[in-house]
């Protein structure tokens, strides 16, 4: 399966910033291609690349006041090797989070799956959230967490993530975020679904059910959105002017959600 | 300088469980005796000892229900020497997280520490806390984060340390929680701490003064309460019966507030 | 019917304080007997009586430091002659309250109860509440409103009241906190109960189940517990030291849940 | 004085519904002119008034699918009597309401303003709302709180009521909304301040000093914006498709911060 994508960014900087950009493919994928280029000023800059344990890569720039353009292309002609499962992870991902509450959502967790387990529960979980929480883009607002989204009964794909984590999580099933590319999403933007470990196996599920799961490509992994963002800054205010990605991949089937799937 | 540090917990388990403790002195100080026992039902038990990248040391048994036993203690005849500073943890601990919800409390952070920066910023965060919140032994829940910490006026250490964190965060700078030993401490538990990355270097801050900085053993380092309990259990109830801890020091100083300092 | 009540309450005061006390039946129940003592250091004090438009009957003293006494007894020979629908009332009870967010909890009651409407709705709700929420006394704190009780999934008779209510406003109902006596209550204490507008009457609710319905007197009318309360006090602070509650009814029939019943 | 207002609304309705106005000047203020029209599909309708125990003025329709339009003008040529206090009411300002969670404000309240007391409390806590709080139009949703806007720094003047209402009822100061015409407001729309009781008279205070209170016309009175909405509707959705507010005021002096005023 030959995956291809791309995404392109316009800042508007106010001042000197640090920028941290979340939106390479993540480490382990086998790439064909791959380009990453900044520009500040219409300069070009030379990016940090770095590294965390899940092979999330991040790009690390510095720029001053003004226009910030990002472009990034990347073919993957394979799928990633999964990767072990860290006993370490098992036990983080478990943990409440800040978009992630489990703790106050136990309750409602306990009271609504009450005697599953495994993927039967998964599955439940995933189909609960599908049911009751309506895709509607702009619904939510960036401090908007599981249980904001649980009581709003509204969000987008970072909120149905997020409700996902949350309930899986109070379960004793451990749950994180990816930020993914994901081929066949409309309209196109970048996505971000939820991961659980059952039965030893990292899952990839998808509440939203808006893009097929076979051919997703993860950029970042984590605990929530606030891990997993495509635009960190610090110092100067940085407004998003333009964002455009794009994926493709060839020879997938469509998603079928009886079938299990891992982020490959 | 010589440490000594001991803890006693005991449990009663209504069912089959896991349970997860953080108890142990962080990997990394120097020690001239450790010793961990687990017991349960009478019976002694060989936990899993997981270690995380901050040398977190965490101890894993699956016991079932009945009265379950942990005893700790170690001597440290040495200081830890300083990790070098990981440039993924900078940008982790400048992240909102469950405990520490930098995000909403940014607009709070921004216009009561205008145009501080540095150890002057540290300092002022510090003393802020300090004088708006009164230790009230009992005060918060578990669920209690910085912002209800803000509103209530009131908290325990864990609450104290999660109200800078989030502060500093909101600030831009790297802020983390670590559970320690504190000889000195009174009355004697186990204590939480505030760490910040300031000019390179993680410096440990105390809003409660309870306890003098300098001889304080690290356990546990994380985001905030929800990395780094002394208990984490999954599957069937857990009660915490007793808890008894310990922790002397010879040949340290009183707490200097004026003077920068390193978990060591 | 006749319908006997009392209540005694012990409080230890700090200083001067102003206390409200919301322990009468409420004006329009026909009384054979009433007496209310108040006392401080023992000297016995005259309260002021303050009415409001929906008949509740506070009590108001000034006292200094030392410790109050109340005590209430009454005994009803009658039913009250249900008062008419003021329009002005229908507005006010639509509207959300400090424990009734019935704002937060529209999707939730959207999505939860589409379709139904008048006695079918009223039904549906309470049982809804029935189902979901656990009587666990001692389980909340003063500030938790509906919105936290649905979380919890566990209450104690003002949150059951506060959650069916804030549901039914947000669904178009009128509702409203009502404080009683509630003979058959066990054990016995104040209780707080939900009346409902619907087909021009207002119906009592009690998705606690434990008290029989026909048989409660009302004391106070109101929003939610913040109108309802049996206290009030400003100035110093004020300890609750005892709280005795009684209520008794002759010839009255087991609560039937299926018969549609007014406070009288 | 003569002061002169209007407004018109233009609504977009989609099927059956109530509509609820609240844009009439409150009964007292002697007016020379008074006119009210609201059409639906081009048809005049008759309203009911509704008026509560604070001469609040309601007008009440029902439409079905379609435009409606309301166009209000009113001339006043003197002031109201100014009302006497009425007992039941200073109880229910001191409540906790549902914008205004004095409950979970108190500790904030106690410890800003410490040791004040009457008229030099009432300026101290309009001034510390003023200096923390930044007017962003369209910063805030309707949900937000005076927790919220406390936290965010920013709201409108609804949010600089609410916050200044729930620290004074934190305080033991009876404290309340008024919606009112405000001439000399830019931009010019409905506008809403606080009144609160202090030695025995309602004063209005205006955290956001943006119009003289001299000349501000009452409109509807209540425990914050729940009870104080231009607009309420039930049923069908209802979208505002325009909204035009004026009003202006011979002979009054500019506002003077300094001086006591009532809302006449």
């Amino acid at each position: 399966m030959k995956r291809t994508v791309s995404c392109h960014l316009e800042l508007s900087v106010a001042g000197p910033a640090e920028l941290v950009f979340g939106v390479a493919v993540a480490a382990g994928i086998p790439l064909a291609t791959e380009a990453l280029t900044v520009s500040s000023g219409g300069e070009y800059l030379t990016p940090d690349e770095l590294q965390d344990a899940h092979g999330t890569r991040l790009h690390r720039v510095r720029v001053d006041a003004g226009t910030v353009l990002l472009d990034y292309a990347a073919c993957a002609d394979g799928l990633a090797e999964p990767a072990g499962v860290d006993e370490i992870d098992r036990l983080r991902y478990l943990r409440q989070s800040r978009y992630c509450e489990s703790d106050r959502l136990a309750p409602t967790a306990a009271a609504e799956f009450e005697g599953l387990t495994g993927i039967a529960l998964l599955t439940a979980v995933v189909g609960w959230v599908h049911d009751r929480i309506s895709y509607v883009g702009g619904a939510s607002v960036g401090t908007d967490s599981a249980l904001d989204t649980l009581l709003a009964r509204r969000g987008v794909c970072r909120d149905f993530a997020h409700l996902c984590i949350a309930l899986l999580r109070a379960l004793g099933v451990p749950a994180r975020m990816a930020a993914v590319y994901a081929p066949g999403l409309s309209p196109m933007e970048f996505h971000a679904v939820c991961e659980a470990l059952v039965d030893g196996t990292w899952w990839v599920v998808d509440a939203t059910g808006h893009a097929p799961r076979q051919s997703l490509l993860r950029i970042a992994t984590g605990r929530d959105a606030a891990d997993t963002a495509f635009l960190t800054s610090f110092g100067a205010p940085v407004e998003l002017v333009a964002l455009d990605v794009s994926a493709t991949a060839e020879d997938f089937a469509p998603d079928d959600q009886q079938t299990l799937t891992r982020l490959r």
